[in-house]
């Protein structure tokens, strides 16, 4: 929690319907993987189901961060004025509360629709999850600090499991690229960088104190910065997994009809020899 | 957000029960759109998905409207009396939100149930898409402000996208009338007569401070004028949709059907060929 500064009407209005846009996107993607689930192949359903509670969390705790933000300040001195913070703290946690459980999951979500050897699947699962929810973890002490000393320790303790996840991400990724179709490898590509561009943002924020970044402008860029952050890696995430889903489902049909017609041709062509 | 002006108890109920009749609007067209899909055929389908989406997230935002509506008047002088502004600001800008995230959607489910071939679907709706987000999102400075000036610019940036997304549309709407069946035709036709009358009313509503439009009748115009638009170009464009997807449906079981018939006809055909 951090003293919040007055904010300009616009400036409030901003972030105010930025939150309110990620709670919109959430209730979407929740919808979406929910339906959307029913036009994949059994095997890869599970992967919209995970993508469905990643949002569906995400979409709780925006509710929460918006009432909280909606509480924390009052408008003085009527439309021409400007919004100044009330009695209410403002709960900057809430996101690690999300992160501490959304983040794992994507994880799992990831995990589910790569090309992974059944026996390594379980480990590498269990390496990514715990990596992430020990990053957000060690993340926590520090955001809820006015300590620069504190924050950097916690800061660094964090970015251990950060890396250790990104560079499991890039080689696991990286195999797995090299034996899927290229439409896959490319769609498995973009979701490498689509990570790898909108968890940039998170610690950005995070040093956002150590820069002496505060005030209105500082203030508006996080809020904001965390919305578009947060719906891209979650429900663009999603929409990117599920595109990957929807091409090996198709192919999981071309498959099992290939087998079936291999099963039908051999016994139409093995049936004149028999009955000759 | 803009200054409120007093309204007659007859004014503001008009408002109130208009606001009231687009989030019912919204939740019957959800349940219609979630339930109507399993009617269609399996590839069109996600149409009805993308037109759920739609609706949820207009009926979400017509909640808040409805909600902020309520706030920021209320009545003084009992039911003889008026309903004054309170200190609760209205914001203008829940409808921009909602259009940022809807008139996107809205281009794919009309690109999906269009005739396009495989390989140009994708760049269509990759252009429209970009186009209607961008002209919502140039909307936005525009609305929230007092200057004529500064609505101006904004304003004229948001036509450009604008026009090129009628441009497109008339063009390639038009090639896909050509090759459809003259029943589709003529629903695809309606549906772009649709988009032209209720998209017609967004940029009248916007210009409306330049024509020296404010008070309480112009407040109440708006107000009602947008919920219609909102209901039309969302629910009634859904209904087409669907009606469009449902047509196409019968013409692909049909299709089946006859393929299925062919294959079952060359076999009895040739049966007698064989054992002859």
């Amino acid at each position: 929690m951090h003293n919040l500064p007055d904010l300009t009407l616009n400036q409030y209005s901003l972030v105010y319907n930025f939150l309110s846009l990620t709670i919109a996107a959430m209730l979407a993607g929740f919808v979406f993987f929910v339906l959307a689930r029913q036009s994949l192949a059994e095997r890869y359903r599970f992967s919209m189901v995970v993508s469905a509670l990643v949002v569906g969390i995400a979409g709780y705790h925006y509710f929460r961060i918006f009432n909280n933000w909606h509480d924390s300040y009052h408008l003085v001195g009527g439309l021409g004025g400007n919004y100044v913070a009330t009695e209410v703290p403002f709960n900057d946690l809430y996101r690690y509360v999300d992160w501490f459980l959304t983040v794992p999951l994507l994880m799992v979500e990831l995990v589910h629709v790569m090309k992974v050897e059944r026996g390594v699947r379980g480990s590498l699962m269990t390496k990514l999850v715990i990596a992430a929810a020990l990053m957000i973890a060690l993340g926590y002490p520090g955001q809820n600090t006015d300590s620069n000393a504190v924050r950097a320790l916690w800061g660094t303790l964090s970015t251990l499991p950060f890396v250790y996840l990104l560079y499991v991400l890039w080689t696991e990724v990286g195999k797995t690229m090299a034996v899927e179709p290229p439409q896959v490898a490319v769609l498995l590509r973009n979701l490498r960088l689509l990570t790898l561009a909108t968890w940039g943002f998170y610690p950005i924020a995070y040093m956002a104190p150590f820069f002496g970044l505060k005030g209105a402008g500082s203030e508006v860029f996080t809020q904001v910065g965390y919305s578009i952050a947060d719906i891209t890696a979650k429900v663009g995430y999603g929409v990117m997994i599920f595109a990957i889903a929807k091409y090996k489902s198709g192919n999981v049909e071309a498959e099992d009809e290939a087998a079936r017609r291999n099963v039908a041709g051999s016994s139409v062509a093995g049936s004149p020899v028999r009955s000759a």
